[in-house]
């Protein structure tokens, strides 16, 4: 890895995670187990989705701070999500990053609780964010339609009534549009509706935008599947070899490894040529290049 | 009842049942289980949160249009609440108003999943009414605090590790105030926070508000304990005696019957001081006096 996108990486997960810190004031009057259980968010991880905020505001020369509610309310619901989806009715995990889940360490109603109260909290901090600058009010209505039934949920819930099913390849990849790339079309486009509230609506900055961000995303989950069969499993910190066992459909289950990599160059080709031509209209895309090859070869 | 309130209460229950059913329009695409399992929305109830908020924005002199979203999104966040309530983690309930549960009838994961996405669509809806009147923002924040680990889940915390536990007064109180109080205040403070934002801040009309949401919430939850052991099973249309069976700590189990219906007692008093001085500033209270006789006298 480069030193410079290594020091903007440790830039944006240094601010994300002092942010973070923030959500959980000394006042926060609550039960303590559901606290513990809301303090998944602490627990670490890559923050990749508010890092991907941060560089798509930089490259738009948006402040970092009128988005810094939604990068924080992100990994809210992000980490609402891996706490409800490690519930025994859902995946039942025991590890995660190596730790207890957080239903193993608080019991399955406290994470239960702790999930829906940081989705709940994650609104009241984009709420915040509107009350203060009413300009974020569409990346806000973009936030919510992405997190929901239109988006990460949608996708949950096809992945589980697909479980152990024969899948069509647009479902597959519907699935997967929502699932894991709903949050990072909103990671990106939320930086987006902020510049265009300020600078107007731009529709083919929009589809630029739109294109690395789904490129993004499902670049995202291909190499995640790959990783499942190709990782040293010390090195990816979870089991391998899981996606087979549980009959979960994934781009390598369905399409074999060789064609699941294909997919993966050919998606990442296409994030490049967004990249390109949002540098041909003059963005500094180096740093998101950069990322992006990150993101494509990473190891776990 | 006299014809005056059932005219009122029918016309708001109208109102709110024919909006609830666009919450799925027909071209929503997602899973079908997953939508059956959000349908628990329009599976019935008194659906006495948005007819408050109703009777209060009248009361004020706000158009009922400008608070829809907000009482279709409180609806949305009851009905999750009760659906992630009856799972086998937690209250592990069977029967709802005479039907199967959520979990019951569409299986744990759905159950989870329907009820994220009733609460993250609850937020869609209260940033959709943000967009359309920014005007609403402060009532959009007074919503998602009393729904979050402020209010309605941190009484649900509290609650959980309150069981089977001799719990104080003071706690007790605080558990009500949050767990059933926060929706019944938010309801009664929405309207507040739109007709303020039109014609201006006013403390003591916020102290009135407020000092009759409290009650009318207080009362709420002790005249549901007292149903518990007074109520004809028949009529309540759920088992009685269940609090005593179930070790829970409520105002009947913690201070005995006759103290109960005093509080009872006592709380009413209050609420109509509050519609008293209310009156007394020219508003009209005349309806929500009555509700407040019917939610007093209620027998199911």
């Amino acid at each position: 890895m480069s030193e410079k996108i290594s020091y903007f990486m440790k830039k944006y997960q240094d601010r994300i995670e002092s942010l973070l810190l923030d959500v959980f004031p000394k006042e926060l009057s609550c039960d303590p187990t559901v606290k513990a259980s809301m303090y998944s968010l602490l627990a670490g991880g890559k923050r990749i989705r508010p890092v991907l905020m941060y560089m798509v505001a930089e490259m738009l020369g948006i402040e970092l701070s009128c988005v810094d509610d939604f990068a924080v309310a992100m990994e809210m619901i992000h980490t609402y999500s891996l706490i409800h989806d490690d519930l025994p009715c859902m995946d039942d995990d025991c590890l995660r990053r190596g730790k207890p889940t957080c239903h193993i360490a608080h019991g399955e109603a406290f994470a239960l609780l702790g999930g829906d109260a940081l989705l709940n909290r994650a609104f009241e901090r984009v709420l915040l964010s509107v009350s203060k600058n009413p300009n974020t009010i569409k990346a806000a209505c973009c936030f919510a339609e992405n997190t929901g039934i239109l988006g990460m949920i949608g996708g949950q819930s096809i992945d589980l009534a697909s479980e152990g099913k024969k899948i069509e390849t647009g479902r597959l990849c519907e699935l997967h549009e929502k699932k894991t790339g709903a949050l990072i079309n909103a990671s990106c486009l939320v930086p987006y509706y902020i510049y265009a509230a300020e600078k107007g609506e731009d529709k083919s900055l929009y589809d630029l935008i739109r294109r690395f961000s789904s490129g993004t995303g499902l670049g995202f989950q291909i190499k995640d599947d790959l990783l499942d069969v190709q990782a040293d499993q010390q090195v990816l910190g979870k089991s391998t070899g899981k996606d087979q066992r549980d009959n979960k459909s994934t781009f390598v289950t369905v399409f074999g490894e060789s064609t699941a990599q294909k997919m993966l160059d050919d998606t990442y080709g296409d994030v490049y040529d967004a990249l390109d031509e949002l540098s041909s209209r003059g963005f500094d895309v180096t740093v998101l290049r950069q990322f992006s090859d990150v993101l494509q070869n990473r190891v776990q």
